[in-house]
């Protein structure tokens, strides 16, 4: 059975028959203690240079669900879940990840979004101790930029005892985010329950906190290097970011696309939670052709980790290229 | 400034003038301790499931140097530099990872080669500070399996004193490498110095080991659940590895290809390392011909750290699609 053929190479012939080929000379085997499974991932934090300044994506965890009926909204479930399974998701379902950045410019440490907060017994809310894997103490970030008010990229602000997870950080939030999710006006005519839990999840979140956070405009530097984008649609005041560095930058796109493997490569689908979709394919398609066309490397918050890539036309829509790991810095 | 627009999005303007915005307030702001860089990347090392077996991708690293000229044999240079280019390495260079994989089956702890061995002052050798960041203790390895005996994959398996980095482990090496690299009358026909380096750096690494190296044959359950299968070409004994435990398996392929940016996306292209590239050739098509078939999980060696995808038929050739990182195992 020398010869590479289906047979040996996709059965793994010799293998199945591995309980009967092996157990018979264990008994003769050297003593050795096993060594036992380790039973947890590695810490999932990632560095990576832009300019002089030291970035971190950092996971908050990735869940895997059974896809919703409505979580495409403009394409039929089955086409939707062909994709999925088309990028080798699990059949029948999604997986979405959650990937804030930290960015270390040397004078300040800022924190893009804050993922979930702490969700017991879930995959997700896994930001805390992935910061003090990477040697980060909360207590030292000094900036907290969140990209807008989802629960996904805001609620990680507080600990589950309701105090604030990065107690001397100044707290940022898009001006126009903050107006349209404050607002009683919208609160009242919330078209449907995801809405309604969005407004509430809000004011759980903020109230208290409302002269204490920042309100920031796009075009405008929010931190060290840092611009604030205008990327609209998604939510009313979704922003992402320019992280620049001498020569360098990265794009911190925050949700101009949900998971790349639908959103991305079928730009024109409506994810659930787009508040605007039809402006936010417009976004999304003016987003990726300029990053396209300037090879720029962008940070998706919803990429698998470590969340960097690439973004090339691809047919009517777009691929996303990861970009390598690299194993030192 | 509130459009997107290609100034507000690639140029970074509002960061250009980062210096003087943020300069005459920094005496305003609080008095924090502004964290140090962390100036080191991640042990790399990944966690992920095969039926019951526990499997970690642990990186030695990656090098990065000018493509030589003879890179690809069979291809002008320019092309071959496109081609890295366009997979976004650094301009006029190529980049090469390296990533052993540890199987722990919950009987045997194997180690599927080894990497380059302890290098000082180099991005490589890094495969025992990052076993241990994954708490695998090398005295624990019970068989250490070479899938050939290039210097990259054979290297490991003694430390830079000679001694044996794995002292518990049995080593298992291909028969027909063994015979063909221990060979004097190849030794003396060796046709340039790359082949003359490999002759001499293998009896430098097993001399004295004559009789402790187990010499496998192909279509072996060489240990539990690990199946060999003859993938020459590259090597004359160059093996791949089916990995089953239950229904599911991942094939381990070694160096069926190079870089996958560069040899499977152009799978007729002839690395420099392979002694027989048009077997080599032949071998690639027909592996990944039946993986892409099967969607079959594949682990490449030098695939970019953690080495996990699939494959897929483009063009004439195929791409390698990442396997999402789950950040929970």
């Amino acid at each position: 059975m020398t010869e590479l053929s289906r047979r040996t190479l996709l059965a793994g012939v010799a293998a199945a028959g591995a309980a009967t080929a092996f157990e018979p000379f264990a008994g003769f085997a050297p003593a050795r203690a096993s060594a036992p499974l380790a039973g947890a991932q590695t810490p999932s934090f990632y560095r990576y240079k832009v300019g002089a300044y030291e970035c971190t994506s950092v996971a908050d965890g990735a869940r895997t669900f059974p896809m919703p009926d409505t979580f495409v909204k403009n394409v039929p479930k089955d086409q939707a879940l062909a994709a999925a399974e088309a990028a080798y998701m699990p059949k029948g379902m999604v997986t979405v990840p959650f990937n804030p950045q930290v960015i270390n410019t040397g004078s300040k440490l800022v924190l893009i979004d804050t993922g979930n907060g702490q969700v017991p017994n879930a995959p997700v809310g896994k930001l805390l101790p992935n910061l003090a894997a990477a040697g980060i103490d909360p207590k030292t970030v000094d900036i907290v930029i969140l990209s807008h008010l989802h629960p996904d990229h805001a609620n990680g602000i507080k600990l589950a005892d309701g105090s604030l997870a990065f107690p001397n950080a100044e707290i940022m939030a898009p001006a126009k985010d903050w107006a349209f999710w404050m607002s009683e006006e919208n609160a009242a005519k919330a078209p449907n329950d995801m809405m309604k839990n969005y407004f509430s999840n809000v004011r759980k979140v903020f109230t208290g906190l409302e002269n204490k956070v920042t309100k920031y405009d796009w075009g405008k530097e929010v931190a060290p290097g840092i611009t604030s984008v205008d990327t609209n649609g998604h939510t009313p005041g979704h922003t992402s970011f320019v992280v620049a560095s001498g020569s360098s930058k990265v794009l911190v796109q925050s949700d101009v696309t949900n998971i790349p493997e639908l959103f991305l490569r079928n730009p024109d689908w409506h994810v659930a939670f787009d508040i605007d979709p039809v402006k936010a394919v417009e976004t999304r398609r003016k987003f990726y052709d300029m990053a396209a066309a300037e090879k720029a490397m962008i940070v998706g918050f919803h990429f698998a980790f470590p969340s960097i890539g690439y973004v090339e036309k691809a047919g009517t829509g777009y691929r996303l290229i990861p970009a390598a790991w690299n194993p030192t810095i």
